[in-house]
């Protein structure tokens, strides 16, 4: 059984925050954020000590239609710029590219060239060749790369063992353990952190976490993976993010004890950014209908439908989801 | 260190379900339940397959005036008689006192005269030598008996272990390791539940958990430290309770894989009762001002009035904090 590394009390030099508010909260509101409130939010992030900030995707613009979302789920080198200039601070710029919904051959300049210091590719365990691929050729163009395994508390056992001695083997810096679903619990995420955790030490990778609150667990499944070894850990404002949305970046900076993180300039856009946006009508956030789903393990579809469509009748919708199993 | 008990898939007989919706959810409402949510609740426990359900406090009616309460602050013997007859259920019925704040030599009779099975015992560290003498009288007259150590994140390790075996000593069934400040993790919550645990196995008697969630964890630390072996659970529907509120009932029925615990029923009773409560203006909940005292360890008293003020200029309210601590 591995042990913890560190303790409550003091700093693990290896751990990294990324706030990812931009690029999945912004699948709350088709990524239509103000320019102010992109742009307090990179001021934000440096001033309380996020390592890296998630801009967007690079989504194909053969596959989208720009109009129907705003600039970041694009995120054109211009557009980071306009927000970021030279972005001379210590923070790092990330993107999302999902595998097969991108054009990175086309999109993605050299890193010499751009802003962007990391790109995360986002796949399914059945995509993990087309990812390597994608992953070996951002490394080429001289970019950090992170691998996130999407709904990994469906794949089994052989599939993951299979999955990571592929990205061990590739040129990845970051594999990423992505409970897509909320369906884990502090016990098997942490299992799960482990399997990943003895596979990228050996080939000198980092691993990451990143939650969703289905079962209002995903600071708890952060803290409890980074015990036992995650280093990169995702968070965002007031856990923006899909459906049930994602650990709490307030949560997890009151959390960690490395003094460079500041709990009170957060707490400042939250509420002159945050809560206005809350109150504007973007919704996330933990309910039932999305625990239903976590419980289940099963994509959270049917429960961002019910939310659309502001229904209560938990009780016709949880017989629902059992009638379609 | 010490190993899980029973592992994700399994039932662990040892396993209790207590329903504090009452009692802890009590303390939002001044107890001003209507007597068809307390009959409907109590049946809802029962198709549930809760192990315990918690009436409310049996308060001095010296000290409070009845008045200023609803009855279930007081536990009239006939009161919970009119909802639950002689309770030819399964389900136990349980109590709460507070050390120097009832009147146990009064107003408890005989077991064998009366419709409840636990009175569960609630002080402060400093109050264990009153503690155990209310437990004594109380086993005595035929009760099954908790001591509920509360804001036990305050104590130090000496005062702890002193106080356990004092407790082993007594006649108690179950310790409580309450999480009052809601500023446990998972990690200390399970290291302070095998010290609990450590001490209770050798004397017989078994460890229960009680949690807040100021920082979204309740549900989290009572799973993990029922992993570790804790065997009494507290939960409330919808988490109903003081403050950022309790472990949800929803979360823990949908976690244990007893085929004799029922979520649809529990769900039948939220659409129907819990959700009403929640749109006349009863306040509970996961909130900003609840994870700062969380975070700081202390007693959520400023938070409350904050939230009874309907404040949400939270950045002012943690400063107030820190000036204060």
């Amino acid at each position: 059984m591995a042990q913890r590394k560190g303790n409550l009390m003091g700093v693990r030099a290896d751990v990294k925050v990324l706030d990812a508010t931009i690029r999945d909260g912004g699948l709350c509101n088709k990524f239509r954020f103000t320019d102010e409130f992109v742009t307090e939010l990179y001021k934000t992030n440096i001033k309380s000590g996020v390592d890296y900030m998630e801009f967007g995707y690079k989504a194909s613009r053969d596959l989208f239609n720009e109009a129907d979302f705003g600039k970041w789920k694009f995120c054109k080198e211009e557009d980071i710029r306009s927000v970021v200039g030279d972005n001379i601070s210590d923070m790092k710029i990330a993107v999302m590219a999902d595998v097969g919904r991108c054009d990175y051959k086309t999109d993605f300049l050299p890193r010499s060239e751009s802003v962007i210091d990391m790109v995360r590719v986002a796949c399914y365990i059945h995509q993990i060749p087309a990812a390597v691929e994608m992953i070996e050729y951002l490394h080429n163009l001289g970019y950090e790369t992170t691998c996130n395994i999407m709904a990994v508390s469906q794949a089994n056992t052989n599939q993951l063992e299979e999955a990571l001695a592929m990205l061990c083997d590739s040129s990845v810096d970051v594999i990423y353990l992505v409970d897509s679903y909320g369906s884990l619990y502090p016990e098997n995420a942490s299992d799960l952190a482990k399997t990943y955790l003895a596979a990228a030490e050996q080939s000198g990778k980092q691993v990451g976490f990143h939650g969703h609150n289905n079962q209002n667990l995903a600071f708890a499944n952060t803290i409890e993976t980074l015990s036992y070894g995650v280093s990169y850990l995702d968070a965002t404002a007031q856990g923006m993010g899909r459906g049930a949305g994602n650990c709490a970046m307030e949560l997890l900076l009151g959390f960690l004890k490395n003094p460079k993180y500041n709990l009170y300039s957060l707490l400042t856009f939250i509420e002159k950014y945050m809560l206005p946006l809350k109150a504007s009508g973007v919704v996330w956030g933990y309910d039932l209908q999305y625990m239903f789903t976590g419980q289940l393990n099963r994509h959270p579809r049917e429960a961002m439908t019910f939310t659309a469509e502001n229904r209560s009748d938990y009780c016709e919708f949880y017989k629902s989801l059992l009638d379609n199993f």
